[in-house]
């Protein structure tokens, strides 16, 4: 991406109203835009992050057997009933809606109940099972208060994917390795190392549900968490008898503040049962289908990483989801031209910051506010050695580096 | 993907209040789910079509120099106020909702006025322009009658791109690129050849709008068509002295029914104005933004494309933008383990039939109902002599390839 036509600039200032570090940055970089609390805009930056984000997502689902679809926003108040969701008093984050033609429209703010009814077209035997099918898609919520930024917002993209299973033992098995998908996931994404697998409450079919709770000064939610077994607990869920349940020794827990970002629940029958999603097993009989769902918010994870990997100067990215992985400047009239040459090589991986209008030292400051992993200066100076100098970002570091031995990054 | 993992199945019948031929085969092959009337799914196989379409259409606009972005559906009532479309008497589809928080909001069916204002924090200066900003974006439209299936809906995705320019020059340059770029989009989707760059109602600051145009049955438009010159009028300016605007003979011209699938407008000041988007100058002066918008919606390209090229067996899908281009069946023991072979070679382009339970003719037909572009057929015979018999779904050829041949192909 060239800079010099590139629609977004970097601004001074964040609307006051934005409390959290990450959204003052994304705004501040033109990563996102804010339309009204709670709901952004992507900005071209943004888009490229958000995707990259959703291609390790997807890859890693895909991996696990997952087959991805894309189920309506816009949702009849039928088959809600049938699991009694549809009235405010039970779900208070609906939006609802009119149609022209006459009845009542809602905004699916999840979507177990029309994949449920979608599957009764294509489950009816024990061989059609299992499956497991997953989306990328707009949620909207009605919630009451949105805050910190991207990461608890009315309109977002999440992945949810559902798994239908003959019996409990094909559940926990696939229930298993997504969690360990999960785990593959946020290491990806750079924030392994800080997110832990916490006990949170489950539910008619499952005594606890899976959160993968990322350890963040403006996190929503309270663990205890025992560092050395890499697991923790929700608070919610916190008191002697589970404790003892999971043995864990309560001197050995810290409390931390912690961002959610991704869940698995064992739904067991709630939603089969509710809509009739049946199938004949081996011996002719009629089962139920047993379920369980699975979420990661890509938008709140984006969220959550430029709120714990930023610094003071901006915005630090890891590579794997940098918009581009190179910020590159050239100082100088003859170097200048050498940076676009090398840029043309490689037009995906770098941003080149061509604006003629631009001082240096804005330049500079500008990489940093974006995050890009690693600038690249070349002056007329570092030309003369036939090098460029490589700053990583996240460490500070600095080094030159031949031409040929940037160029074959590149490649 | 292998048909014995994949959920989806084929089915006889489609529901009786489909009208469309396009919607009853889509149905039938397992590549939508219908939520309502107007409302999709998109299941496994219409994901990877329309991905694959909107994958073109990226392409081509990012070769125009367009920057991608991502807009909310939601939208608040000030935005739209300053340009007098927010009423209900004025944009009469729509759908309105109610915040929890206090307020209304909109689900935007279109997306001017939000662009518009997200410029204001970028365009200042001449040296900012143009810009050429688009996305694929969920659209709402509260249509009274949804109908012909996936081509008109009341939640679709959308191509809509817009242009900010410095003067009407600038503009009218852009809008013929963007032109000759649908005509390429739309030769490389398979339709180029009856689609046509076609003369509509303009607005305030141009005589005529650009639709691209595709002759089909179930089309909602009439057109009158002068296919020696490859340019029709809409019936909605077809009179006398447009006919002698355009120099177009009356005599030579065809009315035929067509589905828009493409449209261009100049839309001049009239956003610009009511959100005072402005720009300074080379002398310094505060001028106005010229803009104009560019939209195709790809489910409707899609559909329109079903309906066209579909035939009595099923859908036709041209190769660019089917899910698979192969669909792979082996007939006895030797041969079923030879395309699993093959198939691992290549799942990205392979659907391989190996259902246990299916009948060679109801793989068969299958493969013509879902419209993949080579049906690949193994058996001990062909087996015998080292080869594969390819059927092109178009045309009802059949050879026979050795493996070899077969196998370059995929690789």
């Amino acid at each position: 991406m060239k800079l010099s036509q590139s629609f977004t600039k970097t601004m001074k200032t964040a609307p006051a109203d934005e409390a959290s570090v990450s959204a003052k940055y994304l705004l501040r970089a033109g990563y996102i835009y804010k339309e009204m609390a709670g709901v952004y805009d992507y900005l071209p930056l943004g888009m490229r992050t958000l995707n990259k984000i959703i291609q390790i997502i997807r890859e890693e689902m895909n991996a696990i057997g997952g087959e991805e679809l894309s189920l309506t926003a816009l949702q009849t108040k039928e088959v809600w009933d049938a699991t009694d969701r549809w009235s405010d008093d039970v779900m208070d984050i609906w939006f609802k809606t009119k149609l022209n033609a006459g009845g009542e429209l809602g905004l699916a703010p999840t979507h177990e109940e029309p994949l449920t009814r979608v599957m009764k077209s294509y489950i009816s035997s024990y061989k059609d099972l299992p499956v497991y099918a997953y989306q990328f898609q707009t949620k909207f919520r009605n919630e009451l208060r949105a805050k910190s930024g991207i990461m608890r917002t009315r309109e977002f993209v999440m992945k949810d994917l559902y798994s239908f299973s003959k019996d409990r033992a094909e559940h926990d098995k696939f229930y298993e390795e997504c969690a360990q998908a999960y785990i593959k996931i946020f290491n990806r994404l750079g924030i392994g190392n800080d997110t832990y697998r916490t006990f949170a409450s489950g539910g008619a079919f499952s005594k606890y549900s899976d959160e993968f709770q990322t350890l963040c000064e403006v996190g929503e939610d309270i663990i205890y968490l025992d560092r050395e077994k890499g697991i923790a607990v929700n608070e919610e869920v916190y008191n002697d008898e589970v404790l003892a349940d999971l043995n864990l020794d309560k001197k050995k827990l810290e409390k931390c503040k912690a961002a959610e970002v991704g869940n698995i629940f064992t739904l067991g029958y709630r939603f089969s049962d509710a809509l009739d999603l049946c199938f004949n097993d081996e011996d002719g009989k009629r089962q139920k289908v047993f379920m369980g769902s699975y979420g990661i918010g890509p938008s709140r994870v984006m969220g959550v990483i430029a709120e714990k990997l930023s610094d003071d100067k901006g915005l630090v990215w890891p590579e794997e989801i940098a918009p581009f992985k190179y910020y590159l400047v050239g100082i100088g009239e003859e170097a200048e031209k050498k940076a676009a040459e090398l840029y043309e090589k490689a037009p995906e991986d770098i941003i080149f910051d061509d604006r003629e209008s631009a001082r240096t030292g804005e330049k500079f400051a500008d990489a940093d506010l974006m995050g890009i992993p690693y600038r690249v200066v070349i002056s007329d100076k570092t030309l003369a050695e036939n090098k460029v100098e490589i700053k990583d970002r996240k460490t500070g570091e600095t080094k030159l580096l031949t031409l040929d031995e940037f160029t074959s990054k590149l490649a």
